[in-house]
């Protein structure tokens, strides 16, 4: 594996850092693989119950390097160009968002310093943000006369309202942990934001892992989902869980006030 | 009517309790029951303008009585498990929840103590929801290894960002009325929410009773609607009020200043 | 045009102001049509980047002026009633909101003293709202028995809760900017909304302009879209703007720190 790139584990805990820390994590064509290849080889991972991502140095990612922009573009291209869907239902950039997304257990992202364009996109595809307050967000494609197109698009509306997401893609403007929580691109603020997002992916280390990856599944699946498909689609996900061992296993460690004792996911 | 659940009324505001105080208003079968009996009873009520919704005792609900559990599985089992439509889009654990959603009049959740599981799933069906600050509120079905299915993943999306339904479904943590308040789960936060919600109730109560019961149904209706769809059905919905006689007595009401006397809705 | 709504230019910023002081800028078919006809003739002018809207006098619009109010009727009765179709997906009066939604260029809305009914309404049109921290708002349909179906029903869900849209709708009461700040319905508060206003359009005049049109475009195209077909419409919205002109010049002046000098979308 690259060494843009670390995954180290605390327990049933990955944490994957970006480490490119002399160039804040700015995203070249290896990271970026790197960054996608780490998540895949996360996905049948059935003993990890959760994923806390994080940066290196003094930021979480300042964004494309874009010393490397020729680079990137010219990798695109040999490819299709970015319309062509190499992953998925996304382009190799969009899949550095969108595979902490499709990941089938929780993933905290922790964000310090600069959290700019693409590094900004990448945060979203985790199930949470815990940000530092003085970090520097901006969603900078505006900057170089372009819009965000690394899933952006496609997870901001399910965060902010619409105006406020006009107003920072038109403005490409700096702003800081306080303005990111109020808009809703951040869940938690946290002067230290790697160490609260350990403690969120381990308590949820402590659940059901069953549970936990249904509830996953079923919350990204109704995002456009009626009312009607949601209800069906609650109930068919309960009774997948109902009456198994790891569900079983919860109640009575709850009932004895023990510990639980979870085999890993089918 | 089942003495798990009272029904008295306030002029023209009904105002349904839970009445379990004991078990802090702990759901079992026949507490199942009796809401949505209580509900569906209320459906055909031309007569009643609003409904509070609300619970005796030292807390809102405590979510399903686990003592209980055995039977409640042995009924679910009856009529074909819980992913049987029993009570047309829902099984009856989510009715419990929908029919509040359902009724063509407003109703007003007011809520304190314990407001844990099935108990907060239910108020999601109300169209408001007021608080005591000191409430403890949990999404409470990961303790028991289990996902909330009483309507919970249909209506959160309404409420609150995607971010924060992971965190509160993942960690089945409590929290208080102003972190309800602030994800969204909570309309408002009040130290006597019955009195605020008879007092919203109330109000509605003033007002034509055809333009109430319209905007209900078409805010329900919109939800996952295109723009095109919405802007169609506005128009169809406002055209079934215009001129109307209840119409006309609001504004003439208006113009005279004085209190209107609508007709019941037909 | 109408003497009911003026048109000036700020550079690259048009400033629309509604003109009837007098009645705080209250809704006749003369405005109404003044407003779609000024929106509409905004909507081929490629060296417009932004616009501000805005109101002259004490108040941005008291909503219907309801001495008009058969004139309006009549009007609407000659054309087929509310329900015809005469703006595209609108009739006249939707389209007095939809029209700001739909110009390819930004528009921000700064309001002040009431904002009330179809003024509400017009506002969310726009892709940001400042408003005056003494604001007076109201979705006031209520008070007459109506509903709002000036697009209201259509764009209120990006905006705000489905309880609190229920709350405001239901009650027609009045309420500040705070208020609504907190309500999701205004962008910012700002004690001069206009000169606001005005700073974030001439910030938007100095960014790439064919990058602003396709995000607003993007943006308002992805509401109720699926995330596969969000991440495609990203991609072919970026490969758009890749290597044109206007973004190479983005990049240029960004390098060597000057102003970027752009030609006018095509």
């Amino acid at each position: 594996m690259s060494e843009r790139v670390s995954l180290s584990m605390d327990g049933p805990v990955a944490v994957v850092a970006l480490c490119r820390p002399e160039k804040r994590n700015a995203l070249d064509l290896e990271m970026i693989q790197a960054i996608v290849e780490t998540g895949e080889a996360l996905m049948d991972r059935k003993d990890i119950r959760a994923v806390v991502l994080c940066g290196d140095g003094p930021s979480f990612c300042a964004g494309l390097d874009t010393s490397t922009f020729g680079t990137l573009v010219a990798q695109m291209s040999k490819t299709g160009g970015i319309t062509a869907r190499t992953h998925g239902d996304s382009n190799l950039f969009q899949r550095a968002t969108m595979v902490w997304r499709d990941l089938p257990m929780p993933v905290i992202a922790a964000v310090h310093g600069h959290v700019y364009g693409g590094g900004f996109q990448i945060m979203l595809g985790a199930d949470m943000r815990i940000a530092r307050p003085d970090s520097k967000f901006s969603i900078r494609e505006g900057k170089w006369g372009l819009i965000p197109d690394m899933g952006g698009m496609a997870l901001l509306p399910q965060l902010a309202r619409a105006d406020l997401i006009r107003k920072y893609i038109y403005s490409a403007e700096v702003f800081d942990g306080n303005a990111a929580l109020n808009a809703g691109f951040i869940t938690e603020i946290n002067d230290d934001p790697k160490a609260r997002a350990l403690e969120i992916a381990c308590d949820i280390a402590t659940k059901n892992p069953d549970a936990i990856c249904v509830a996953k599944e079923l919350i990204t699946e109704i995002e456009h989902a009626s009312v009607p498909d949601v209800l069906m689609a609650e109930s068919v996900a309960q009774a997948k869980l109902l009456g198994t061992p790891n569900q079983m296993e919860a109640i009575m460690a709850g009932l004895e006030g023990r510990k639980a004792n979870y085999k890993d996911p089918a």
